[in-house]
């Protein structure tokens, strides 16, 4: 047990997450009841921040990887005094408060990510730490251990069950994160009852097997001293990870406790009086804080600002003798690139060859990599197919390896999308890279999980999604990606790129990385595309824009990507064969088209003419565009991509087949109206 | 080493792998060069199936997860006998033949399940395992022992590293799955190069924190004693899944093996010279088979069809003891339904009380789950949230767990959506079984490789997606689908369906469990939804209808599910204050109402009239049914349901507002053409 102010805090803690539950009538007050000790020992003994400048560099990250917790988050953020105040406590879980039922990092200040689907917040943590690594590796200077900071993550049952964190837990025993600190609460039950119905594997025994260090404290409700103890033994291994198994009771103290009724409800009334009285709380109030408490945690709120003052002169001595390195690091916080890097951007003309989409993606990396420093890359295994490393890339690898080092820019995610799409949204929450992640664009769906919180957390990243059609070929319908364009499209924040050449491509990168708050998905060819004529970074830039005019044209054809080539042999096959006069238009982004003015795309898509779409997968969203849609509903075929190709038509011949077919379609229709034109417009 | 004709028959399979993918330019040599021994002595010395009839009940099932490797597949079904012609083995990655780049299950006998997405193999032949263990449970008499196949799985460095396996392996240990043996194919390459640089944890260790069996054989490419040992050490373990760990040097026999280079690119023609000259083959010749090696195989293909003559005598007898369950075994694998069924379906009126989805979908369940005994459900782990579990419903567990037994017909996944996907998939193969499973919409997503495959492999399962939409309230952005309907909607052969009233759910289920090679995803709300005076069973089943006609009408209100009540309030708010008359139509599912004729689509969205949806999520693809679109193209918001419908203006003012502003934008519009009538048909 703790002595009397601790047990005050943390009993605070526990009735602050009754009360919220209650209040909101929703709500988990199990798991912050039962975590409130370990939470107590680690924010009051262990944790170094400022609640009044909770973005502080070198700050200890914390991660509620069982976000349906985040009373306990929240409480702790009150009580330290970041800006959460007990009125926001009151709104938990109501409209446009900064307390949603799960924590959301754009909106509340000192949560570090955004955490609620299971498996994602111990997987950022992996990110977070392989950040801190690396920037310590590629910052820390003899006399200046700038960067240290420890990155703490609770997590519950649900959050092991789930693969995203096998994959990243994996890679972080692998990486040998030593400042990764993991407390998994044991508490036995999930929403559906006992753990024992489906998750009686040896937690212990896989995280060894994975090279963590794994701890286990047996009395997580009483024993302040074990937790306090394991916490600082975890703190001294540097080479591993560390799990500590920490036993507790959800919802302890409640006269439910230890079962799943306390999971996800609020408490009763009773059972709430009777929590307060016996830990002598006044039970007529609501949301009542011991001002011990305040003192307490204030208390060591000021030893956190006093440190990062600490750190602050250091940092400024360090900039006298590091000037360079000073700077860069204040500018990759502030989120800028560094001046003049677009130059590098390369540029073509309708001369140079043809080229993959996917090896101008990898021209585009090897002219920045050198310019643009916090670049962080990998791939899934896919290193040689997406083409992500750059030559004069260092793999970031521990360096007993003897295969890298920590600064390193390049990670060896392995065959584990998922985990590298959260391990990414944590290397970016740590606010010193720009991480970018390869695989095949049907497999960005495997980490379809993290690619929506990387848009709901408005987070800078990028995937490089290579082999982006049944244009890969042979692999077949497995891998040939059909709906996962309008998947990702439908997702709010999250800009599509699917660029038709070099210059698209450009485009595509200038745009992402530009873009401070919206993660991308750049979907590359694994075939060769010409340099089409007309095409311009800044034209491309607009996410869509008119690639070849045409006085009077019959037809506007609108395409992304591997097919606006094949358009623009079309015009040819149409001029020929049928005197039709066709115009292209390409978008190789719709979310960035959309934010054009209505004028610009009327321009690129006029009243007047119809419209026809091609592009090889789902015509699903399409119809917001063009008013007939050439695409596939259906699953691709294995064969060589130009075999495919016949086989479903994309062809001029296929094309020009169908613009007919859409001019025959609308000739007696007066005054076609563009889609553009909507009678009203969407909430946003 | 092999005697001759073993060794003789492991080099037929290597040189048939390496003659195909040189003759695609295109494949993976390297895994069925490694894998080649290991293959052999499990299909020649224990695995029974007649290849003659490859949909044998009670064959041992085979599935290759590392599904790149498929030319390993491809050359045991040919030299066994299979429908799997030396032709067909020529036309290997090309268009329209029965041997793609990754093996899929609709269109080649002898083929179990669809792989090629890494982890998903591993994790049907959970299923499958499963599915055995229940059917025997189920069926299995005194003298009957009718089902007791094994299900052997080959799996890859990539497999493991992928979280969806991680999943199912921890389930398929908790739930002793006796009969699974998995071969793991160590041979310490990947994509990109040494698994040393990614994946270094100890795979033993975690198999054994798993609860599985591991055993180890040092020499895969030559021990074919040890191999054999293993295997029947493996079959041994009766109630323990069995891992082999089994060392291999990828593209044996190479130049180049044990390098990546022999992972995914033909070998070239010298490679392939010294190897035939080495092994006795004629470098002159291509998919040449010594007559030795068909004789051996035939032979053992003979004796696996008279063990199929041998168990269907005994399922004769069995007939003659228990005619009832040999009626319901021959049903369950014909797929059809118990006759008269669908009579258990409710039926609702509007005099009945509002009700939400996902309860009455329970209702659904509860009624026809004695009817229809192939039922087998479950849950990641929201089994009072999703509503999946029938009171008299039985866990199914090891009854060693006290929990339940094999007949069980509820399965506790844990929070595992991926694996639980996965699983599904391998039960539906088995032919015994129709799987279904609980999760929130929102998290469907984590398991979007499975769906997809259940899509591409003509799988019939059922997803219960409840708490569809911001109306979950509470648990916020995080937990409110946006993309989700997209997402799913545009994947091919996927029923998405999104039920307004009871009728409405019934008729999904209907529909459902009625197409027998098409999976469903039931999108359900967590809130109450009134009965709605117009929905009919029969109508909903076609996808779409109008739930409330009016002559004379303004406009066409479309909608589904939870937001089709406030259109019928709408209507009266439009007639009440703006004096416009509307009519509603109800879509519960795109793809069943896109399969209606043209005729009948536009007598619902008829010409005329201008249109617009109410969907509380994306938009997109409602462009293909209606003028305009009122939705949510935005993440919600954490607060009570009816709050957050508020806010985002999903009200009757809200809908009418923006009806309002369609007839006045549609007004001078003559001949408004109903988004039905195309251009063009799209492929299919």
């Amino acid at each position: 047990m703790g002595s009397g102010v601790d047990q005050l805090a943390i009993n605070t803690i526990r009735v602050l997450a009754v009360d919220a539950t209650f209040n909101a009538n929703s709500g988990h007050p199990g798991a912050p009841m039962g975590m409130a000790p370990v939470a107590h020992v680690l924010f009051n003994k262990f944790m170094r921040f400022n609640p009044k400048n909770p973005k502080w560099l070198n700050r200890d990250r914390f991660i509620l990887s069982n976000g349906h917790g985040c009373m306990l988050q929240y409480a702790l953020l009150h009580l330290f005094g970041f800006g959460v105040s007990i009125d926001d406590l009151k709104a938990f879980r109501h409209v446009d408060s900064i307390t949603p039922g799960h924590p959301e990092s754009h909106d509340t200040p000192g949560i570090e990510v955004t955490t609620g689907p299971l498996g994602q917040g111990i997987s950022n943590a992996v990110g977070l730490a392989i950040a801190q690594a690396h920037t310590a590796a590629t910052f820390n200077k003899p006399g200046f251990d700038l960067i240290n900071n420890y990155t703490y993550c609770f997590l519950g049952d649900g959050c092991l069950m789930e693969g995203v964190s096998s994959e990243a837990c994996s890679l972080a025993g692998h990486l040998q994160l030593g400042n990764l600190i993991a407390v998994y609460d044991d508490n036995h039950i999930s929403i559906d009852g006992d753990t024992n119905q489906a998750f009686t594997e040896d937690v212990i025994k896989r995280y060894e097997s994975y090279g963590w260090h794994v701890l286990e404290v047996q009395d997580g409700d009483e024993d302040l001293a074990g937790i306090e103890a394991a916490l600082k033994k975890a703190q001294e291994v540097k080479d591993k990870p560390t799990l500590i198994k920490l036993r507790t009771i959800i919802g302890y103290g409640s006269k439910q406790q230890g079962t799943h009724g306390v999971h996800g409800s609020p408490l009763k009334a009773d059972d709430i009086k009777q929590l307060k009285e016996k830990w002598g709380f006044n039970p007529e109030q609501s949301f009542a804080v011991p001002q011990e408490v305040y003192d307490l945690y204030r208390k060591h709120a000021a030893e956190g600002a006093a440190a990062e003052e600490e750190w602050n002169k250091l940092f400024v001595e360090y900039g006298k003798k590091h000037a360079d390195e000073h700077a860069d690091l204040l500018r990759r916080q502030r989120g800028d690139l560094p001046e003049g890097w677009e130059k590098h951007l390369p540029v073509y003309t309708s001369a140079d060859p043809a080229v993959a989409s996917r090896k101008l993606s990898e021209t585009v990396l090897s002219k920045i990599f050198d310019v643009v420093p916090e670049l962080v890359g990998g791939s899934a295994d896919l290193t040689g197919s997406n083409l992500t490393r750059t030559k004069a890339a260092v793999d970031l690898q521990p360096p007993s390896t003897g295969l890298g080092d920590y600064s390193g820019r390049y990670i060896r995610y392995g065959v584990r999308e998922h985990g590298m799409g959260a391990i990414m949204n944590g290397l970016a929450a740590y606010g010193t890279v720009i991480p970018y992640g390869g695989t095949f664009l049907n497999f960005v769906s495997y980490a379809a999980g993290s690619v929506r919180l990387s848009s709901l957390s408005q987070i800078r990243n990028i995937w490089v999604a290579t082999h982006d059609s049944i244009g890969l070929g042979e692999d077949g319908p497995t891998h040939q990606p059909i709906e996962t364009l309008a998947h990702f499209r439908a997702l709010p924040n999250m800009m599509v790129w699917r660029p038709a050449d070099g210059n698209e491509t450009s485009a595509a990168y200038y745009v992402a990385l530009t873009s401070k708050h919206t993660p991308s998905i750049l979907a590359l060819s694994r075939q060769n595309l010409p340099q089409l004529e007309g095409s311009v970074i800044d034209k491309a830039a607009k996410g869509g824009y008119v690639l070849h005019e045409q006085q009077g044209a019959d037809i506007t054809l609108v395409s992304t990507g591997s097919e606006v080539c094949i358009c623009v042999d079309a015009v040819k096959y149409l001029a020929e064969h049928h005197k039709i006069k066709a115009r292209v238009v390409s978008i190789p982004c719709f979310e960035v088209f959309d934010t054009q003015s209505k004028e610009y795309r009327l321009s690129v898509l006029p009243d007047g003419i119809p419209s026809l779409s091609v592009e090889v997968m789902s015509t699903m969203g399409w119809e917001r565009y063009t008013h007939e849609q050439f695409g596939l509903n259906r699953f691709g075929a294995s064969g060589a991509y130009k075999d495919v190709y016949k086989k479903f038509e994309f062809t001029p011949e296929g094309i020009a087949k169908r613009a007919v077919a859409t001019i025959d379609f609308w000739k007696d229709v007066p005054n076609i109206r563009s889609p553009i034109n909507r009678a009203f417009q969407q909430l946003i």
